[in-house]
């Protein structure tokens, strides 16, 4: 019996889903795009998310993988998946992969970016993508706060509570602001992340911007590794998962960092 | 008693309304923004439109007006209504007008947009706003179709079967596509549309640029003012209704125009 390896590039409005991970009475992504595979392959498959995303959260660029028995090209699995799918999931791409890659084990880096929108009214097209904010904002501060996160950190104080892992280091190689007029993006870029982690710190780096916290405060909350510390977690709607990182070694990443 | 009168712009997002005119069953554009200005005049009003959306359909810049007695600030008004009103529908901005103001009778000239994708994959955010046509066009085709529609012209090959109007002559003064990439804009300008106008045209046009009519074959379509020989009313979800003009002398426009 040979066993063939897909990798599925995804696009998706999260609104109408209860997040990635499949749910036996509620409609999610994971849950969605299996049954759209199943009902092409005739064989029950068990789909892989490079990370799952919360109720609300949008993807620009998530990435899952699958094994099955059909020997399908994968211009055919597009087609036929696209067909299949509602319009708020796209399938963007299908490449056969070697049988050990692991759309959440063998990722490197992936990026997230959340969107506000600071001005007054918010155009009903980007209600369901963007964090309605119509109060000023210290964007330096916010810049200043959101550069401390650069580097190894313990990220604890922006975990979601009860969370179980074996480290809560992550390391963050990007993470700074972008205004255009009365919309703003934050983008994060780390080898990992943790439950809510990117809403927490959005949460905190808005009260940063409202003059709650200062910079230096942020920096107190990240070091404190206490999640009552940090600010408000951000609503789901403002963000995206934007890229996974995969790289040419894709198996020597350890399974613990996502 | 003294009445006021106020004008108001209104954006939405037409997906989730069976279009602008109020029903008792279902929920319209009309009937939401009625309510919600009822609830802050605490009088029953006559919101009056520039004219109806169908189901489905966006606007951009659409005008409406209503009377009452309650003499209120029109920046109070539009913090009130955008607090009330669903996150899909937005008022931007609130103006007195004269007594005499009517926003359907008064207008001179309209403007919608028709959105199509012509990429393979629709993206998930765009999935409500543009009409997906992942085959080819011939956009110069089009082009030189859309421009048989400049002038006075009876539109009856265009309007719903059943329209019952004192005359079907309408003045176009901006019919253009425009193109970015896989995004195609097509723009109609005119003193007055009939119930489905824009939808035919486009459909028709789509037609043009799919190859099975010519510009001269839409142009005879046109001169023919015979429903039957035009294409498919175009969906709903690509169109926008993006302006309403009124000019200063909006009191000598008259009413059978819209």
């Amino acid at each position: 019996m040979t066993l063939h390896n897909y990798k599925l590039w995804l696009q998706y409005d999260g609104t109408d889903y209860s997040g990635w991970q499949i749910q036996s009475r509620h409609s999610t992504i994971q849950g969605t795009v299996t049954a759209a595979i199943e009902r092409v392959s005739g064989e029950r498959i068990q789909l892989v998310g490079s990370g799952r995303t919360d109720a609300g959260v949008h993807a620009r660029g998530q990435v899952a993988n699958f094994h099955c028995r059909l020997n399908l090209d994968p211009q055919a699995w597009l087609r036929a998946l696209n067909t299949i799918l509602p319009a708020d999931i796209r399938v963007l791409r299908v490449s056969r992969a070697p049988l050990a890659f692991h759309a959440q084990h063998s990722a490197i880096l992936k990026s997230y970016r959340y969107h506000v929108f600071t001005g007054r009214i918010l155009p009903p097209w980007e209600s369901r993508y963007r964090l309605h904010w119509p109060r000023p904002l210290n964007l330096d501060e916010m810049q200043r706060a959101a550069a401390c996160l650069l580097g190894n950190h313990d990220m604890r104080s922006f975990a979601a509570s009860g969370t179980t892992v074996k480290s809560f280091v992550r390391h963050v190689s990007l993470s700074a602001f972008k205004a255009r007029g009365p919309r703003l993006i934050y983008t994060i870029e780390a080898d990992g992340f943790l439950q809510h982690m990117v809403r927490s710190i959005v949460g905190t780096l808005l009260e940063v911007g409202s003059g709650r916290f200062s910079a230096a405060d942020f920096r107190r909350i990240l070091k404190a590794r206490d999640r009552r510390q940090a600010g408000k977690t951000a609503p789901p709607h403002g963000l995206f998962l934007e890229k996974v990182h995969y790289g040419c070694h894709f198996k020597k990443k350890s399974a613990r960092r996502f």
